[in-house]
């Protein structure tokens, strides 16, 4: 049993009616709705509820924290965000959402500025498997092809991907690496590209696929944590002070 | 001619006899010294130092950053810390030598907490070139040996480096990546493990070269900073609201 | 269930008491012996059966093959080798054991020498884990201690790793790579250094464990093949020959 | 003062009066055409001469090869080419372009099958710099563009690169990794996508500009060779025969 969390802003949803139509329960309901159906047990959190529904005891028992954010990143406290990080460190798996590239967890994970180029356009998107036998890629064809999305372009500024999943196509003429798996401390992390909240994307099945298979791949691993600190020697050691070898 | 600035906290300097007596001049005057007999223009800059030395004018002129801390890491300021991270994100190289290894910058940088083992008791550390090809290796014999080390020990929790150029051996068991590379943003940054304050590894010629050779490999590249932000079309796109092309 | 075929030279076995004495029923059959307990269903196959064991159909239904061979890589025919390649490069995932670092598969699937440095001195040789969070670290210590052991050494020369999960430390000073993953077409490759044959080595634990978390690791992805050669356009191309738009 | 080879295959020039037209002192003319004004010593090879014009002698003091076939891979005597192989492990530089990633050379380093999708229809191609302050990317705009190439797309079946610095655009549809760096031994291996021999590709200044990067990235290391086999230990080893500490 695999504890999944999807946070959400949740903001687009309550300002924007257009938004709304296409996600009447949120873009985070969405998510858990389609992740609900597996052997997964889900909950949700937004931006607005107190700690932003991540309490030390929501993030303990978390194995995988799915997130999207956009227009509040700045939002989301400081104090937060060192929590979720420290999570990750110890093994939480964090799957980020198209425009949560530019989230303070994100950034604070990568260390770059994690910006790119973006264009509203109502453009086709074709998002290409370049390592097909990929654990987030399993069930999937040769690519995912989303008839209108929101653009992202390279440069995108992220540490050179541990693995490059994905790469999209752009009607417009730009390319993207769209799927990038890293890690961090003893968390697993992956960065998905799509999900523009005026877009129905996250109903599309071969989208969810990638998302179900991002938490299996992400979820802790059977670890025991190693040892930090001063440390005793495992080996006799001839302590030579002076240079003369005692 | 490369600008090369040389970071010390230079705080053991002032307080202990014994690292005076092997740093007369401070690690940085040290690290400058065999730097100055090549190429490059060097210049230091130490903590007590008003900005730390590191004024807006210094770091814009400086095209690799060589950086020593250990007791007072917590004393750099945040904001300069991000001045710093900010320039390496647009090209500055960046040296990260023995205890910088906790410091805010590389932290920053790497995302995730840089711990270690360690242990200080006199051993001898011999470093194994394993990517003999790599610039950073030019011209070094097949390992390093250090009569007398501190010890650094696995697991050392950094991003997989990029590049794995050398690999410690200590002789009271422990192993450890020595010399890692990253890019963040344009910038490129060096990890390099040895340097412990009482011991004389800075006066040592094959641990020189390898400083040397840093410099070279990260110093910025000859770049037209990419463009962020809202991007126009390259190409025609037809439109397709609503599901309908217009 | 899956498919597990180890496969075992079974020449020292055969010449040497001492080695006969160590494993009565051959590498292969120590390390069929442990994998049975699993979920496994499990074969051998050795290098004087007729094709080596490795027929059409036997490669065919195996997911994951274990290579240890020694004394007589020559001997390996290069049309099976040619076999076993396109296998792994399909899907099949390949464990490669200590000495079968110079195995004719190996090399070939590498494109480099393999080479290293060796020596029988019945030293210690303690596996540290690099990379904790790793599947094949799963439930592992921090490191893996084997009392008596060959020793091999860097330089290894073989393609920096897609994932480096452990370094050996040794006595007598060296270090080495020894845990190392890649993948070659769909297939997934990882090389585990321990299991000279005159060691009790695969009776341990720990490097039991090591084994197991591989073949998991390592067994075929849900992959649908991609398609290679030529291909339609997905999109409309306007044809400008000589320069003119048509 | 670099040694620089442009081998090619030069069996197109021959036959094709388009291709002929296009290059007509052949693809490695044109290739050495705009290296020779630059600090390079140049000279060109190609498949009809005696042994390929690849002998021992002209290899061995080649700095940089850069490859180019298609027509007649086939052709390449196996004994040259593992020379050729040879040579790069001990250090020689080796790009190679286009159709040669079927070339022996290229899949012999691979390990795979190297195999992608293709289609000659006269569009676009737009190479985006993934990696900007790669030195292979200095002095380029953020992408090249090629205003009619042939097509090559994913899944390209490679081992994933060690660095990826362009990532390819088509009118078409797809995308495609068109910028790889490797090493391999202690050679440095660069895989270029464009310049299909019936598009003037090569006299593009930007493509250009992306050969003569390669060739000063690729040329050898100042390196000392390590040394592999039996090697004497370096620390005192405490036999322990039969589990008794002598």
């Amino acid at each position: 049993m695999i504890n999944v969390l999807v946070w959400n802003e949740n903001r687009h949803e309550k300002k924007d009616e257009k938004v709304r139509s296409v996600y009447p329960d949120g873009i985070h309901g969405a998510i858990a709705g389609f992740l609900k159906n597996e052997e997964y047990k889900v909950n949700t959190a937004t931006l607005d509820e107190p700690e932003h529904g991540l309490t030390d005891v929501v993030l303990k028992e978390t194995d995988v924290l799915i997130w999207w954010g956009h227009l509040a990143h700045g939002e989301v406290e400081d104090s937060i965000v060192e929590k979720v990080k420290q999570r990750v460190l110890e093994g939480m798996g964090l799957i980020v959402l198209h425009s949560g590239h530019f989230s303070k967890i994100f950034k604070a994970l990568m260390g770059t500025s994690c910006d790119l180029k973006w264009r509203e356009a109502d453009e086709k998107e074709r998002i290409w498997i370049v390592d097909p036998s990929h654990p987030i890629a399993a069930g999937l064809g040769e690519y995912i092809e989303l008839e209108r999305e929101e653009m992202y372009g390279e440069h995108f500024d992220i540490p050179a991907p541990d693995e490059l999943v994905m790469v999209s196509w752009f009607e417009g003429g730009e390319v993207f690496r769209s799927g990038c798996t890293y890690k961090r401390g003893k968390g697993k992390v992956f960065y998905f590209r799509p999900g523009h909240e005026t877009y129905p994307t996250y109903y599309q099945k071969d989208i969810q696929q990638v998302i179900k298979n991002a938490v299996q791949w992400a979820k802790p691993a059977d670890l025991r944590t190693p040892v930090y600190g001063n440390a005793k020697p495992l080996e006799k050691i001839s302590v030579k002070r002076e240079g003369v070898e005692k």
